[in-house]
């Protein structure tokens, strides 16, 4: 890795394990973007705070931060026998997954670390131990791993659409980051593949949905792409039409909650229009998708149930003063799905899935 | 007109006029949707203010608050010949028309209005100040007239739109409303009708696009719906993909700022994004247009320019704290140009365009 991105993941990465081992170290994206402040957890509260509050964020990087968490307090246990040592870490374990109950990830990499305390009934405590760094770290480095396969996938397509002496501009939706995961992020791999690979910064222009309500994309993906030097403009998620009416966008990424069998895309809400206004005016639409977030069991768009949220978030979170009259219906789903028919293609880790769908999952050995 | 909807523009109506004569009297625009308060406007300070900072707006409603505003001020003139009349007239408009120096239906209104001083010299000046009444009266009633007609064609196209036992559900974008005009508004005009024609608010269900990064949609639009006794939602910008996917939209009305020949409509940005996603989904996208807003010399959509407007609009207005940082560019278009080929119909006063619209803005004797 170059030495510039280097630096720019240790200071922005969602979640670090020190050399000591003695917490988690992870950035405050609560305080995101007003303030860029690092945080220690070294408590079983604290950590259980930094997911519940949203300190930490987006699926793979509460799997890493729960999984290091595991093994920070494990590493803190005095018990002398397993089964002391057991019942407390599986303690903590049903404490840290009471912090957000409906994050599958974290019941995931939760359920990871206890199946290592689990089989290791034998194993020397102080080796224990060892291997659950060990397990949290796998869980990184394997988030990393996809990370970067999407990256190169996601990089050759850019590479593909660069005219000479001209940025290449790239629109995102939502926080699909750094901040999100272990470290390249989904939508944002290719991005970080091409400062790897030699583009300069100035080579991309990348433009951030500020993804209303939730504004994830003016906080969060603005922010962590400002701090690698790529200049960065944050637009209105409606303005998406005049921005590539007037050419300014060559190509969009977008990063994927789940993925039905016949392509079908659920994302964070505004994702399908966006795809909508993509093909009125010819533009590549990807979606980065790690297999995992492929469901075989979905079949189409009609498999994908849309969660809605607390329509306060629309009439008057983030705001000095209510913006919608109180006796007024909001409308607040999380996420659409954007049909495979407005898809260019799915971004894999383990290829580029385009045509369809379905088949090319099969052939890539998805399902 | 039925009382329930009478009642309702007399407390939402943008501008209106006691029958004293003695101020002009608005409804303050900046305090809404939290506080619905009237203002009174006396001397020239406070109608220039009222213009300047938003208290009153929307092209139709400057323009009869300004011209009921000389109207007002003349009354009070105690000069006893036409020349000092007229000084002290034409002294007030220069004076109004800096409030808002590029409102071009502010200095539309005041000339109209200085037109009356010029061509009547030679009436007595009692006669003249009832004179500048009528005028801006006149002002009102053809914009009023206007609506109605835009209205009642709107109205036509919801009635073959409606299904029995169920609501219609109708979208719009920004506010062209009451608030925005001197009655019915424009993109309003036919809901208000439909309640004037004996539809009861149930029989519709209005969707109000937020509208970033001013947000009329949801303090505007919303309020003067809700009040209207319409069931009303907001949503953000981003979700009309999904309402639409979903069925709850038969039909969409906008307004608009400038229309080209050739059909091509600038409106506020978003709007055509909008019109976008709903060719995508096959539902009707009407543009309500008083004939004044089309522009003969606009051959197309490239001689329409667009303003670009503070990116801090963006970045920091309304929220408790700035939301984008620092550092990042904000991309802020006060309009986009939604193409004709994107557009079901276009409602004139004079009738609805389909098709050729340059052919039937001409047949329309519009150009």
């Amino acid at each position: 890795m170059i030495k510039e991105l280097q630096g720019f993941f240790d200071r922005v990465i969602s979640v670090k394990l020190p050399e000591n081992r003695e917490y988690v170290d992870i950035i405050d994206q609560t305080l995101l973007p007003n303030e860029e402040k690092r945080i220690v957890l070294r408590t079983r509260e604290e950590i259980w705070e930094a997911i519940k509050k949203l300190r930490v964020r987006g699926a793979p990087a509460i799997g890493v931060c729960a999984a290091y968490g595991m093994a920070v307090l494990a590493n803190q246990y005095s018990a002398e026998t397993y089964e002391d040592f057991s019942k407390a870490f599986m303690a903590d374990k049903d404490y840290l997954a009471s912090s957000r109950p409906t994050a599958v990830n974290l019941f995931w990499a939760l359920d990871r670390m206890g199946k290592v305390v689990e089989e290791n009934s034998s194993m020397p405590l102080d080796q224990l131990k060892d291997r659950l760094f060990d397990e949290a770290k796998a869980i990184q480095e394997e988030d990393i791993q996809i990370s970067r396969n999407i990256g190169e996938i996601g990089f050759q397509l850019m590479e593909g659409l660069k005219k000479p002496g001209q940025p290449l501009g790239i629109e995102t939706h939502c926080n699909a980051g750094t901040l999100a995961t272990a470290m390249y992020g989904t939508a944002t791999a290719p991005m970080y593949t091409a400062l790897d690979k030699g583009w300069k910064p100035e080579d991309m222009h990348v433009y951030c949905d500020e993804t209303r309500p939730l504004l994830q994309g003016a906080r969060l993906t603005a922010y962590e792409m400002n701090k690698s030097g790529i200049p960065t403009t944050v637009e209105c998620d409606s303005m998406c039409s005049i921005l590539m009416q007037s050419g300014k966008i060559q190509i969009i990424f977008v990063g994927c909650d789940r993925v039905a069998r016949n392509g079908d895309a659920a994302n964070k809400i505004g994702t399908s229009t966006l795809a909508i206004v993509a093909k009125h005016y010819n533009i590549p639409f990807y979606v980065c998708a790690p297999s995992s977030t492929i469901d075989p069991e979905a079949k189409d768009i009609h498999d994908i149930p849309i969660e809605f949220r607390d329509p306060e978030e629309i009439k008057s979170e983030w705001y000095a003063k209510p913006m919608v009259p109180a006796e007024v219906e909001g409308y607040n789903p999380a996420f659409d799905v954007t049909t495979h028919d407005l898809i260019t293609g799915i971004i894999t880790e383990k290829g580029l899935v385009t045509g369809d769908f379905e088949k090319e999952f099969q052939r890539l050995g998805i399902f």
